[in-house]
């Protein structure tokens, strides 16, 4: 069985699919077809979508789902005309919260995911910013400015890593590749001493760690099984010997790895 | 009038904060203090969540605000005692969507933003490494496998929206900054010229442009108001010769310019 679902939005669509993907995975036995419908703003799109909408379910066999976070009155009411079964984000929880707040909803198109929405957005950009210049190294790298320094060898997650904790959640993260010396010494690397209280380790399954590097350069020295079991057995290691929290990234998602990683530092999110 | 609003989950958190934060938007007159409290996964950790609703609603007079995404049944079951005005998603639309489905959920913990939430995540990491490869332009750049190309002067927001293209829509993007002696030619650069239907253009105000370059470089031709106008003008005019649809950056976050690239382009997001 296979189902459409509609993210439908008058802003980015980002709210509705990142809600709708979250329902969706606690309804494993069903395949569905996902279709993301950003910036539905005008009465003549949203006469357009009810079409495509119903194409959608005709050709299913059964009805598409559409979930949408549409503020516009006027859109949302052509919306609710579809064949559709729908998940109206907004009306099922602004009601409420308006009672509780005591105050009316300003009923402001595109507010959220906008640079208005916060003025925490500037952090996020300079975080970004912070993540590409102290990424893998080096003596030049602002570590005094950091929020948190990754440690690790290579491939293990360190850069996805910090360029997710800056651009969601307006982390300064530096990250800092552990070499073939750091490990042989078993020692932190030097540059690190002083900001030992910043440091988080990752690490990862070395045959994991084998594969993505046999991609980068296959069959060398680097992404071969030995070597990569003897830098993970090193550089776990150091993170005991040192007291460096760390943690697996075999099975976690960067946005598991970042959740997980500020979580045990208690660093609140900048979002 | 100040409230406290909890974002909590048993998981990451980020369906929760993304929804939240959505519908806070709405209520532009109320501050709100935001607190999100991830892997909320035991029955301890929910009552120490208690403790600190009470203190907060106490500190506020005010109840505090409680969204959260725990799946859990016992876990939300201690949190519905709390002394917070609750919005709890997934009990909101999971019956609803299980009527509709006609199958019971799987009530499984953590499983949006996992790895094993879609298959596709091997594509976002991918879609990193492949913007981080691809930034900046220049020779090795591997144009061909590139779902898209921006282009633009030097500090116009490339850099970050390719990122985020990666991170949060799988998207491959390349970008190319214009270089003078481009804009001199007023030419599209030979390397691009045979993937224009892959390019799009980002613009910025002058002013800001200069801005944000004064910080990189204070006082410098680069960072001059003169030269950035210029910049500006020249590679307005070739989007426009060439037909490269483009789009101004001003007022727009990274969530916004990377939605609107997708959507102008028809690509489909791989979330």
């Amino acid at each position: 069985m296979k189902r459409t679902v509609f993210f439908i939005s008058d802003g980015t669509g980002i709210t509705a699919e990142t809600l709708g993907l979250s329902l969706l995975t606690q309804f494993e036995s069903i395949e569905f077809d996902r279709i993301t419908l950003p910036y539905i703003d005008t009465i003549e799109k949203a006469k357009q979508v009810l079409v495509q909408i119903g194409e959608a379910s005709k050709t299913d066999g059964h009805r598409s789902i559409i979930i949408d976070t549409v503020v516009n009155r006027e859109i949302r009411q052509i919306l609710r005309s579809c064949e559709g079964f729908t998940i109206d984000i907004f009306s099922t929880f602004v009601s409420p919260l308006e009672q509780e707040l005591g105050t009316e909803s300003s009923y402001s198109v595109g507010k959220s995911h906008s640079i208005e929405d916060n003025n925490r957005y500037p952090l996020r950009i300079a975080a970004v910013n912070f993540a590409l210049e102290n990424d893998d190294g080096g003596f030049n790298c602002d570590y005094e400015n950091a929020d948190i320094i990754l440690i690790g060898v290579s491939r293990s997650g360190k850069t996805p890593t910090c360029l997710y904790l800056a651009l969601q959640f307006g982390i300064k993260a530096a990250n800092y590749p552990m070499t073939d010396d750091d490990l042989e010494e078993f020692q932190l690397p030097k540059l690190l001493r002083e900001h030992k209280h910043k440091l988080f380790g990752l690490t990862t399954d070395p045959s994991r760690l084998a594969s993505i590097r046999q991609e980068r350069r296959p069959d060398s020295r680097y992404s071969s099984p030995h070597q990569c079991q003897l830098e993970v057995r090193e550089v776990e290691g150091i993170f005991r010997r040192f007291n460096v929290p760390f943690l697996d990234t075999t099975d976690l998602s960067i946005e598991e790895i970042s959740s997980r990683i500020l979580a045990a530092k208690g660093i609140q999110r900048r979002t």
